[in-house]
């Protein structure tokens, strides 16, 4: 608990970690962190945005990542879709009397080396400790700070009947990863979490397309059966999602079908949603498939001018359903 | 659990508390919410600066504030202390299964009703659900984004022997208003925690000092003891706090008397520690006056150059001690 007190015990913690999180902001032990100079630089009068998430995911570790990197990723993909490149972030922790020090330093170091390959600085950080009982283990939540460099600014309101739908990569795998790292199941099947950062899929569709880029959106909890009702809903119109042409790893399709999950409701860490003119489809595609992220990117689907604010699917045996929003909850603590 | 999946049970969640929340910027729904236009204008080309903050105090409520109103002001706090006026704030929540909506609900609504109080919009918030006994009812973290409007920016590092350092008020209220909550103590005093905003006291100390204002910091955790320790450390000088000087209020004096707590050790949550230049003391002390936070600050010490990082309180019966950082934890959780 002496951890959590802000003196003596707080300041051995923060020395020992503080090194993994790099950054001359952090170094100076004040209570705020200056936002890097040259990212400010970088970005000239572009509008700021802010994005915050809170991570529980439970385990900490498991396939392709941890509560360290998915919170650093998670964070800057809610920046990625709103076409801003980072600028900083900021990681607030809550521990459990009792966890691991060794745990703890593990993932702050997970976090510092995700926030570094993905160049973006973690300029403040702040660390609370709750007894026995009172948490799970680690909680993260971390902040980010972007500027819009798309223009015009992505939103589902730029949306328009004959736009087309991608998605960047295969779907379910961060659901089903985590699932399994659970333990539970005794199912033994190679899926790993698709957690990474977007930024280099939707700076390379802002570049491919200019303004024929409408909106983009990570499909996190919900899955992207979720993030396109949202988007329907807010665009007024209909989407038409060719469901056959969602890209789907085979150990999570079986998986899935194993547990009865669909998987355009499981959670993906790494996955954007990206709606684009017609005219710019081809661009996008080739666009996403230059990058490491988007390397299975596809066309799933189109808007069209049918019910406001639906979402149907087309199967692979040629029948049509209405996708919903999630409801309830299949994979609590994913993210 | 399903408040926190992402779907249908969430959105409602979303819709019945955004409202307290107000902005423009979060009611779009999207995962990143822009930074106010008019914040920007009124700060031109001054430094970004971003402090984050979890918050598990327990219990929820105490005399004098709540965890919603302390999540706004705890991190607009670090912000003032770095002379920055405050541009946006964002909030993450973590909920344990089986909280009271209503109390949920009672909590955000302190917080927004705190952040317009402070003239700061709630830009971008999440909430994530665990499983009961796995989090303590309701934990926040909260990001302030800022721009350092003190020329030049305030630092340790600007402190030199002679300055005067100034508290903006009595100290130890907040802890003892959250451990006389808890009830253990079947003691009957009327302490209120100070929890409030410090950035008018900020502000206020940076037009009337200019270049005279050295160093601010918020007293949280530690009490003044633990950040005077601080600030003599980065300064490498000598500090000597008169402590019959530190304005402490008659009922808290009573309450840390029967505990056995040292009150310069105790949490504040609206108490800046700040050093001036000794020909701006008699200006910093009339501008904090004049300000509804700073009405009873004081003068209670002096840098000097003895030995580097020590603190020295000069007790009222004119003994002499060394402060030395907070070790332990006697009040846990207590922000």
């Amino acid at each position: 608990m002496a951890h959590g007190a802000g003196g003596t015990a707080s300041r051995r913690l923060v020395e020992r970690c503080l090194p993994h999180l790099g950054g001359t902001a952090l170094a100076e032990l004040g209570d705020a962190g200056l936002v890097e100079r040259a990212a400010g630089a970088r970005v000239g009068a572009a509008p700021l945005v802010l994005t915050t998430d809170a991570f529980v995911v439970r385990p900490l570790r498991f396939g392709g990542g941890s509560i360290g990197s998915l919170a650093v990723h998670g964070t800057l993909n809610d920046l990625a879709a709103a076409g801003a490149r980072p600028l900083a972030l900021t990681a607030s922790f809550v521990l459990e009397e009792g966890l691991e020090l060794a745990t703890f330093e593990a993932e702050v170091a997970a976090l510092g080396e995700a926030a570094r390959r993905c160049d973006v600085e973690v300029v403040a950080a702040d660390t609370k400790v709750v007894e026995r009982g009172h948490a799970d283990g680690l909680f993260i939540a971390t902040t980010g700070l972007g500027a819009v460099v798309a223009r015009p600014a992505p939103s589902p309101r730029r949306m328009a009947p004959g736009d087309r739908v991608l998605v960047s990569g295969p779907v379910a795998d961060h659901g089903i990863a985590v699932l399994l790292a659970r333990g539970e199941l005794h199912l033994d099947a190679e899926v790993h979490s698709d957690s990474a950062s977007l930024w280099p899929a939707a700076e390379a569709l802002i570049e491919a397309c200019g303004p024929g880029l409408r909106t983009m959106r990570d499909a996190t909890r919900g899955g992207v059966a979720t993030v396109l009702c949202e988007l329907a809903g807010a665009a007024g119109l209909e989407v038409e999602l060719d469901e056959a042409a969602v890209p789907l790893r085979g150990p999570t399709r079986g998986a899935c079908e194993l547990l009865g999950l669909d998987p355009l409701y499981v959670a993906n860490e790494g996955c954007l949603v990206a709606v684009v003119a017609a005219a710019s489809a081809d661009a996008a595609l080739a666009a996403l498939h230059a990058t490491e992220v988007g390397r299975e990117a596809a066309v799933v689907g189109e808007v069209t001018a049918g019910d406001r604010g639906r979402v149907v699917g087309r199967t692979a045996f040629g029948g049509r359903r209405v996708l919903d929003l999630l409801a309830g909850d299949p994979l609590p603590r994913i993210c």
